[in-house]
C-alpha cells in the first residue's frame, strides 16, 4: 500500500522502517526536508539526527507534507501532538479527503515538568480535534497507548495484551486493524472502543501511562484487559 | 481494625459489608442518619434505599460524618467524587489528623451524559485536593479503576491482574495494600504508582475504563500490566 508517514522523530521512522520492511510503499513527510536534513544536533529525547537515520535507511523518500499527502493511500499522523494540527494543515485537507489518517499523536504538553500534562483532556481530545478539522478525511485513533518499538512488535511483551482503535468508519477502522495484523497485533487483543470520541479515552490514558514507565523502569509494557 | 466507611451508597454498602465480614468494626458514616434511612425511592443507578440493606445488615452502624471519623482508625473515601469534600468537612479535620484516608472516589461530572467526563482532570486530581485540603492526613487513593464487586473480590476477573496505590505516605500505603490483601489481591497484582499526584492517572483512566464498559457491557473487568 502506498503509505504517508507525516513524522522525522523517533515513532516516525521506526514506523516508516516497519511499514517498508513489510513491503509498502512509504515516503516520509515533514515540513522543510533540506532543514530535517541539516539538523546535527539530536533531538529532544536524544533522538540522532535524522541525516543519520536517512544515511542507515537510503531507500526512504523524505518529502514536505503535502507531498507525502498526496502520495499516502493511508496517512500516518506520528507527529508530536503539539505540531500535528500544522503539520495536517501544510499536507492539505485536499491530499487527505476520503483517506484513512491513523493518528497516533499525544497532546503532550512538557511545560509543567514529568509526567508530562495534556494540552487538551477530558472535554475534547487531538483525534477529535483532527476529525473536526479535516470532516472528510476517516480518521482512526490508535496505537498511542504503547510505545513506538511496542506498536510494531507486540512480541517484545510478554502474554496477550490489548490495542486499541476509535474512529466513526467502519471501513477505516478494517483498514488499520489489518495494518495493526501485519505489526504482529492478533485480532483478538484489538478492541475497538467506538467513535472517535474514544479518543479521549485513549489519551487521557497516557497519564497512567506515563507513571507506569516511571515506576517500571521500562517502555516494553502494555496492559491487557481481561473480563469474566 | 476500626474502620470508617463515608458514603452510603453502592460502592459504600459493598465495602462495609466485606469489612465487616472480614472481622472489622465498620461505622458508616452519612450526612444526615435519619434522611437517609427515610429516604424510600432507588438511588440515581437503581440502587435500593439505604434502609432496605440496613434490614438486611442489622447489626451495621450507620452515624453521622463526624462520628464516624472519630471511630475510624482507617476511614474509606466512598462518596460519589462530587461530595466528596463536603463529606470530608463534615467528617472533621481533627477526626481525620494522622489517620489513613482510603480515597476511591471520583471525581465523574455526568452533566454531558455517558461517558462522564471528570469535575477535576489533567492539571490536578480529586486525590490531590484531598491531600491538600486536609495535610494532617495520610491520604492513599485506591481501588478507584475498577468496579466495587472487583475491589472487594478480584478473583471475578480470570487471570491476574493490577490494581494501583498512590500516596505521599509510605506507612499509609502499606497498611491500603495489607487491606488489599484481605480483599483477595495478592503483594505481586498492587502497582505503587508514587506520590498522591497519580491519582491523576487513575482518575484520568476513568474515560477509558467508561469506554471499556460499555464495550465489554460488563463491570467485571480489569487491565492487568504486562513487561518485558
Amino acid at each position: 500500500m502506498k503509505i504517508a508517514v507525516l513524522g522525522t522523530g523517533m515513532v516516525g521512522r521506526a514506523l516508516a522502517g516497519r511499514l517498508a520492511g513489510l513491503g509498502h510503499d512509504v515516503v516520509v513527510g515533514t515540513r522543510d526536508v533540506e532543514q530535517t536534513l541539516a539538523r546535527t544536533e539530536p533531538g529532544s529525547m536524544g533522538t540522532p539526527p535524522y541525516a543519520d537515520w536517512q544515511q542507515a535507511n537510503p531507500a526512504m523518500r523524505l518529502v514536505p507534507f503535502h507531498e507525502a499527502g498526496a502520495h499516502g493511500e493511508l496517512v500516518l499522523n506520528a507527529t508530536a501532538g503539539a505540531q500535528a494540527m500544522a503539520a495536517l494543515e501544510a499536507t492539505g485537507a485536499s491530499n487527505l479527503t476520503g483517506k484513512v489518517l491513523l493518528d497516533l499523536a499525544i497532546p503532550l504538553d512538557f511545560s509543567q515538568g514529568m509526567p508530562p500534562q495534556l494540552t487538551v483532556a477530558n472535554t475534547d481530545s487531538l483525534g477529535e480535534q483532527i476529525q473536526r478539522a479535516f470532516p472528510d478525511t476517516r480518521v482512526v485513533k490508535a496505537l498511542n497507548t504503547v510505545f513506538v518499538e511496542v506498536m510494531i512488535d507486540p512480541s517484545r511483551v510478554p502474554c496477550a495484551h490489548t490495542i486499541f482503535v476509535a474512529g466513526d468508519d467502519t471501513g477505516a477502522k478494517e483498514v488499520v486493524k489489518g495494518l495493526l495484523g501485519e505489526f504482529g497485533w492478533p485480532a483478538e487483543w484489538i478492541i475497538d472502543l467506538g467513535t472517535i470520541r474514544a479518543a479521549r479515552a485513549t489519551e487521557m490514558y497516557m497519564q497512567l501511562y506515563f507513571n507506569l514507565v516511571n515506576v517500571l523502569d521500562t517502555f516494553d509494557f502494555n496492559i491487557a484487559v481481561h473480563r469474566a
